[in-house]
């Protein structure tokens, strides 16, 4: 959608949840099966109906390296049996490759690991910028209650790698206890050498 | 000054004109000597003492493809023979790499050209964010009463290349006329063909 190579500017709106006059992309709970701890929580959940937890606003350009990928995510309220709403998570394809997150709104924290397991859990709020180096694994949350948005830049052939944490999740989870946020530690995670 | 392999947060004060606990670096205006149009009214100024123009707070990585560089910059308000107060402006050394900057606070303008002489302005306000393409030289003016803040990023191995904006500047100037900024042609610029 915008010129390949020519400067362009876009805009985020005043609350700084939005990317205007981009479509964002939606995902609902459904397609965050087998992601939260508690599937029965979840179930029962996508019952009731399939919200959206998160959507964001990718701006694309081609993805060779000195260019930049950016966009917004915009995650909402809520929680699935206590473990607040999540991004998917991912390591990047070309592992050795960083990216940045800027705290736009809201609250929330950001769940990193390394393929080996080393992990560390980053708060996030409006002014916090996080480096995530470059083999670091991703994961954003909002434990607050209100929407929870940032802003992101990665080399544009960074690409994605799913896969790893859609099988076990990532090693630490955060979930509500007496009404404020706490980690856990998944019990389907398995360090490096134990895994199938 | 961080950790070079786990993530790290860095934040902008609340203001968005600073990153905290990091020391700027200070372009005073001795620095950009043969940067304006009007060189008697540089020597006047300057003669009155010497301002700094802009203050950027680097967040310094290992200069790999796949590390991203990061930084805040603020321009001050003021004009010099009225011409507006302006960064040095730079190619890439790494000349296919991109750039972003995303306005905090202010308003001004950025000004961009390619090797080739192919320009274009950009205006800057809170919310903006440019995407700079490979190849594409840089340099923020300051055109508002008061501070003009952004945060920037790039791949960490783009490095810096002056030289050629210093011996010409940009194709366009931007020029406080009638009170309002315009842009006008740079009487130094020369296409490509007929520099020595």
């Amino acid at each position: 959608m915008f010129a390949m190579s020519t400067p362009f500017a876009y805009t985020l709106d005043s609350i700084q949840e939005r990317i205007e006059g981009l479509t964002p992309t939606s995902r609902r709970l459904s397609s965050l099966r087998g992601q939260f701890l508690d599937s029965r929580a979840f179930d029962a959940q996508l019952a009731q109906g399939d919200p959206v937890l998160y959507e964001y606003y990718p701006v694309h350009r081609p993805e060779v390296a000195g260019e930049l990928f950016s966009g917004l995510t915009t995650l909402y309220p809520g929680t699935v049996g206590g473990e607040y709403f999540m991004t998917k998570g991912h390591f990047h394809a070309l592992l050795e490759t960083g990216e940045i997150y800027s705290c736009l709104s809201g609250q929330g924290k950001l769940v990193m690991e390394t393929p080996e397991g080393t992990w560390q859990v980053t708060d996030m709020s409006p002014g916090v910028v996080v480096y995530i180096p470059p083999r670091w694994a991703h994961r954003t949350v909002n434990t607050g209650p209100n929407k929870f948005s940032f802003f992101w830049v990665c080399p544009a052939d960074a690409g994605h790698d799913y896969g790893s944490i859609e099988r076990q999740g990532f090693r630490k989870r955060v979930v509500e206890q007496n009404g404020s946020p706490t980690l856990i530690d998944n019990p389907h995670w398995l360090p490096p050498a134990q895994r199938v």
